[in-house]
């Protein structure tokens, strides 16, 4: 075991899991045809079905962006629309790959208190565009994160609500699942309870920030949404000659549970911090911790303590006009509770003595 | 050692080299930052910078079509056109990435008798152009293959022209390097002499077929041209979040020579191909093999022989109205004599008493 | 003279007025070149540089969309981010026009409370963009309404404030003049003073809704600025191959001030209106009305009443959660006193007896 | 009557026509909805299905290079392609403008001998798309130019038998009808005969060249195929607010057979223009004038002198290698005779004592 780790700053700096490395390696024998056309992309569609219950098409590509990206420009044409939360990572963190890879269809933007979308905030622009026709885009997609990009997961009721809102309004539902394994972990249901028997239609099926070293899947439900993907995947530049490597390390992920137990080591090391640091003065969790990503306010000489300590992480922006100091803590598949108690231990010694803040 | 290699369809069927997966292993220490900001890359650039002689810029991606149709995006705006041959794999092989990528630019898809394009072959549709202003696109860039899709070189010369006849007419100069490795080795020269001392702006530099598991590399031997490279890049959805996991093998690659020795060997199996095919009745070879593709013509019992033999290549269009055949085949990195030696056997038995074939 | 006119629904519902008609069949003499090769569109640019004082570029489009997509395009590349206001017409009324045009880059909408943008409302937005790099989108342009979507007028100094935030940050700005003659009128300077002079790089000069039949112009007041803008315009099927007849419309607009005539005129019915309406019970303006747009609340019956008697207007969304009833009245060239008049005794009558409405 | 008219360079340099500038002015009547929702625009739906015979849908647009881009981007999404001939006005003349208004769809041109696309054009490639699969883009639309860009004329039969290929390979037919009307007048048939009734799926209807200020039109003959189009057509900035007065172009075009006229009077000036230049000693007839437009090979002596003598026209490329010099001259609805025997007599004096250029 090596030195404790400092680094919460995100679920993508951690390492290749010991079981996904193995199995890279083990797919390394002699030659496989180009393009998908290999056994281990053949047993990752097998096994996708069995982990997902479903006659699903499964879809490796190489970053999470490019399955969002993907996913949207096969569930929405140049001329749609696709509602999101103003926090979701295709609207904020993607650089505009969604308007690429759909030919500018447009991301309508909604700003919700909890990072989670509801039909109830998309009533009005739903039917402001129908109204207006032509003159706006046609809403084609809603696009949702789960777990959220604040570290919350959406109940079922929640989802199934959302789904029931598009279906009345020939809307599809898309989630981003870069932290899927964390939202299904929360929620102790299988996979297939927390996707298409809610309503999803297409998944963003992450795998990197759980484990994998560079592999992202795109699941199409039913296998009749995704006529053109193929196209459009090759087109996107995320038609692999060697796929037998990405597809190996979603068969080690998806195989065996590998996916959920990572998921759920991740978010009981969220918990473990998150109980800490309520303990400690001069500390408030701005969202209820339910995944793996726990904001955190903290004193400003507690943050510039820890960064001295070398710990690491991202500070947030907090809300404009308060004086709030936000940072983002992280955990992931190989936090270890040493690695969570040493940042408790440094957070008690630089917060002693502070008085509960105020907000 | 295992058993025969049967498989000649691609130089993208073979495994990863053990160097290149070692340095994948190795890479897997720790946490590291995502998105390039790591040791890994750090250093691929400084090796990069020491092979090219040059104080360049590279981008690591996931495959050749992503580091064509991004380096094409940032040369040519949506309303230029690129001049490239008609058999360039950017015209018939991405399914219109290149389009996507930049915007719907033109391929100038250009048709020559020896797969290479030259100055004279682009002097009247530069001309026309010119006269014809908005009507039609403007030409931004050339874009050639080294080697070329049909296994020939384009000597130091022949580059130089191109070069020059894009600088007299405002064109920038790509090269589609998917197997520049192959034509390096043929032409005995450094890395910066087949590039950017032949003036060469940007190129595509493949290691995939070369030996890696997925890499590839955008070259800007001119920094300031790649001014808007790395947002595309994000938004072209190939920007890791582990992305020391791709430099790396990069790295691994053009350590040591590597890549250049796995570029001399493969072509060595094919010269060795070349000449054993070459004395044979019925066979003939296409083009000159410079690199490590064969375009052979022989008879279609022969052809069928070799495939019952379980031998595995790719059947090749022939010119319309003629009834010769012919198929493609390809050496790599890991091909081996015995590998080729049992080809030609195999070939030589299903020829033996064969008449040469008339064209 | 005709009847009343009854219809106030928008500038866009009226006649081409004489003088442009006029032109319009004056400009039917013989063969003339055609993509701008004529009399007409050089006797444009003589005229429009000596209205703006300035030697710009003027290029003739078709729309208003056509003039902001094909300015925007020009403006920001795929990666970058436009700033406008959450009412915005390119954001809300073009169906996603500039992100077809400039190939799917990204409108910033923000809120604010009165219509306007302001420096303030862009600096967090803005350092958050610097801060994130490649993750986002990278602010190139600020596109402003002028007249805006509320029927306000920026002051000059609100104007040259954005502009300077622009110089200081790395953006253009962007002018959407559909209502320009409207604006200047009302700020009473000239068409130099309230553009290029403030520091706008790029303008949509409207003319359709000023009384043209179908014409707008984009005109750049650096002409180094709009390098590629003829193949764009081209690209954009925005080329008229008998581009006199609209050329003509904005030559006899410019000439001897009747775009200003025009916009004075609508501007002067639009405030004989707001008078009118603000002595009546129960209505209530909801922004100053500086130009020729707006926007009133009263009570439903009285909506009712007038839509009965054969009035024409749109109703406008109100805030979530209030009663407010909002209808938006637009003035134009054409509208006479008496039009005028006649809406306000029938709204006279409809409204008699009401109490002041509460908000 | 005014002077002769020495300008042969192109159909687009006319004057409008009187009875559709007639129907301009007269549509100029009051207010009108905008966008379409206007009598004119009512009336010429119903009128374009009585000249047609079928119940069709109608789009107004501004130039030719949108209707055929708008047309495109309906029929072939971005990973697709479209066959057309290598001379085709979408390929050579639009700057692009299919690949954006597509998103990206790739043209395959197709060279022929003589300008007109047949089903063996196809066969070859369409086979290699089916075999290729995802590597390159997926054909989905034949456009065809009728009349072709040479100005001859596909007969019914090889319409038909395009058609019939579409259908068999799911591509649809669409018929870039710049000069419909020249055709219509050549074949001597019906609309529908020439359209709907052969297989075409989409027809840009010109009517620029044929006497109107700027109105085109695309047709969809199965109002089904259409489902976007509306919001394309916003969105590709070509849905204009004053529509009545395209719409009355268009209308005034169709009813009385006005275009039909048109087309007959322009087809019989190139007639007149044929015969009399066959007669004289040096002159050749490139190709074969069935529609408006003459390819006429002369000596460049006389090429100068007609220059000299005020002509107007294009030269054009002559094959590669060749010493022949060729003018193209382009006749129209407003062309006289005595304009085309002015240029006969001119040229007969310019080509006295010449001999019979030999080829």
């Amino acid at each position: 075991m090596t030195g404790p780790c400092l680094d919460f700053s995100s679920d993508n700096v951690t390492q290749v899991a010991p079981e996904i490395m193995a199995a890279i390696v083990e797919a390394n024998q002699g030659t496989a045809h180009g393009y998908g056309n290999d056994p281990w992309t053949e047993k990752l569609t097998a096994c996708a079905r069995d982990v997902f219950e479903c006659d699903l098409a499964i879809y490796p590509v190489a970053t999470g962006t490019a399955a969002n990206a993907l996913a949207l420009a096969e569930l929405a044409a140049p001329h749609c629309g696709i509602y999101c939360h103003e926090s979701a990572h295709i609207q904020r963190d993607e650089c505009g790959a969604p308007e690429l890879f759909t030919g500018g269809a447009k991301l309508l933007a909604v700003p919700t208190a909890d990072g989670r979308l509801a039909p109830q905030d998309l009533v009005a622009i739903q039917e402001a565009a129908a109204v207006r026709g032509v003159h706006c885009v046609k809403p084609a997609v809603i696009s949702m994160s789960q777990a959220t990009e604040w570290g919350t997961v959406y109940t079922p009721d929640q989802v199934r609500a959302l789904a029931e809102f598009g279906r009345a309004h020939d809307l599809r539902l898309h989630m981003d699942g870069a932290r899927f394994a964390n939202a299904v972990a929360h929620l102790g249901c299988t996979a297939a309870e927390a996707s298409w028997k809610l309503g999803v239609d297409v998944l963003s099926f992450g795998a990197t920030k759980n484990g994998a070293m560079g592999a992202e899947a795109v699941i199409f439900f039913n296998r009749e949404r995704a006529q053109a993907f193929e196209y459009r995947r090759k087109r996107g530049a995320q038609l692999f000659s060697k796929m037998r490597f990405v597809s190996a390390q979603l068969l080690a992920a998806l195989q065996d549970g590998l996916w959920l137990r990572h998921g759920r080591h991740a978010n009981a090391m969220a918990s473990r911090l998150a109980q800490g640091l309520q303990a400690l003065p001069g500390v408030r969790l701005m969202h209820e911790v339910q995944a793996n990503e726990l904001f955190v306010s903290m004193p400003e000489e507690a943050i510039e303590a820890l960064l001295q300590d070398g710990y690491s992480f991202y500070r947030w922006p907090a809300q404009p006009g308060t004086k709030t100091r936000i940072i983002r803590l992280v955990t992931a598949w190989s936090t270890r509770e040493a690695d969570v108690d040493g940042f408790l231990a440094a957070a008690g010694r630089h917060l002693a003595g502070k008085k509960v803040a105020a907000f």
